[in-house]
């Protein structure tokens, strides 16, 4: 049994709660307001994000960030725009060693920083980890079979949390490339969000199928120019995460997308949609990344347009087809020349 | 423009018979069944398989088999299991150095052949190319944008069927490595007829995403054994193929699936989609292929015990998930022991 706080008690940070008191740690569960915190303890339910579902009596709620001294491992779940400010105030509680697993996803507004490289830069001393996969809370909160993948520097702490983590709903495989998993998670957005946007115009499987496939190749490169392994963008949090990302309906990233394709303007499907469209943010991070690093990304390049630039999207859809002709992987033919 | 000779009028043949027409080529299109011709030259129309769709008027139909003779490329389109066959009466017509292009998918039952190399073996002197990718023929013959991937073992013929094929609303990629263009093709069918099983059982977008990210590792790792490259699979002849038929109600495999997954036999299900469910076949290719070459194909041989060995889908599903620990990729932490 390991002791573990959750830090952040949306619907993922929930749902990771409830999943681990089941699995038998003792878990406590971190609000940022204390209000949050108070319906959580009076109702043992999550009304808001995962209304329903029950959270067993063993976990514990509190708004206090010192919660998070002295235990096995801290789960960072917060929004990732608050993740910097959350970590600045538990560094006075975090000790050299402190094992520390990020399971939010985005990259950083205007310092495009990973939020591994937020935490290391706020807690340096701390171990960190990464968990990423396909997996909706609302799923993993049911107890649907859901696969994840952590990644750790350190071989002995994937397994580690790979052990927590683990049961016969949950099954989590470990890989050591915590920049390609983290990737595969911030970046998923900007093609789910793309995705919607072929869904709104009426177009077909074979289109999407192709949007998602070029998809992961365009952000693997980008990956591999950052630094990340190109295997990592085809596993779980690669290309299993854009899969369920660009598939359901319980993505906001896609629904945004839908009313853009049928002709909405950006402001229009935002305010629609009422939440915060990572995807828009993304695209932005992405296209800045691929202009600094020199990497070609036709797709994200094209979406920058239709969301910024008022370019229509059937245009974008052209110009993505009528590319230069191109081998499929970058080391084509090579051998036969 | 090029002289193209298409063998066999399915739904596939007739989609590309069309877009090769509009492309400004000259077009025949052969039937097995001189009664299928008629009816084509009567209608101008494939009334069984692509009802709606006008055949341009530019378009010939005929059965005689010497049609292959003299012409810049001959397609392949006839169902899997007729290739060899069709490929031996066209040999007398064929010269050498004759252009085949393969867009039929599958293996030959019991030699586990790709046809490619049933091709090769029936016509040796001709130089063999195949397509493939996430492309259904309805949505080809509506024009909705599509991407396919062309693999050749000369890089003149990719280029020059590239160049045949290609249009505003079908991109075309090469790749040199024809035997994994093929195995995407044509082992896609288990695991689409494994995501049916899972839909049939009510499980979750989580659920599906795993198996086919961890579908297309399996793939991957047979074909790796057999002399393909593991990064075809990555391709639009891998997991795009694999996204299109897992996620659409136009795969006859995966609506067999939803209903074994519901609790129906296979002899049930096949007998309610009433049409050849290619997944099953390749279920038992794939499984004796991993056997002979040693491969792990965990999800294969769950698929196996379900279709003939009267396991239930929910102790599959429980077996998948509970195995070893495992790392995501082959390679992960050996850098750092």
């Amino acid at each position: 049994m390991a002791k573990i706080t959750i830090m952040g008690s949306g619907g993922w940070g929930t749902a990771v709660a409830i999943m681990l008191a089941e699995n038998g740690h003792q878990v406590t569960l971190w609000s940022y307001f204390p209000e949050e915190s108070e319906n959580l303890k009076q109702s043992h339910e999550n009304i808001p994000f995962l209304p329903g579902v029950k959270i067993p009596e063993s976990v514990r709620f509190t708004s206090d960030i010192g919660v998070c001294a002295d235990t096995d491992l801290v789960i960072m779940a917060s929004p990732s725009h608050t993740i910097r400010n959350v970590a600045r105030q538990m560094a006075p509680s975090i000790k050299k060693g402190q094992r520390i697993l990020n399971i939010s996803k985005g990259l950083e507004e205007n310092t495009y920083l990973t939020l591994s490289q937020v935490l290391r830069s706020e807690l340096p001393e701390s171990e960190i980890a990464v968990m990423s996969g396909p997996s909706h809370a609302e799923e993993v909160s049911r107890r649907v079979p859901t696969t994840n993948v952590v990644a750790a520097e350190s071989e002995a702490t994937a397994n580690l949390i790979q052990d927590i983590m683990m049961n016969p709903n949950f099954r989590v495989y470990t890989n050591p490339d915590v920049l390609g998993v983290e990737l595969g998670g911030a970046l998923k957005n900007v093609i789910a969000l793309c995705a919607g946007i072929l869904d709104g115009m009426g177009l077909g499987d074979n289109t999407k199928a192709a949007l998602m496939t070029r998809g992961i190749v365009e952000m693997s490169r980008l990956g591999v120019a950052m630094g990340a392994k190109a295997e990592t963008f085809n596993g779980l949090s690669g290309i299993g995460d854009l899969i369920v990302t660009c598939t359901s309906m319980h993505s906001r990233n896609r629904r945004a997308g839908i009313l853009i394709g049928q002709g909405k303007t950006l402001q229009q499907a935002q305010d629609e949609v009422k939440m915060v469209v990572e995807g828009v943010k993304t695209c932005r991070a992405a296209y800045a990344l691929s202009r600094k690093l020199h990497v070609e990304m036709p797709i994200v390049q094209e979406a920058y347009k239709v969301l910024f630039e008022g370019m229509k999207a059937e245009e974008a859809v052209l110009h993505l087809m009528e590319r230069d002709k191109k081998h499929e992987t970058e080391k084509a033919f090579l051998k036969l020349v």
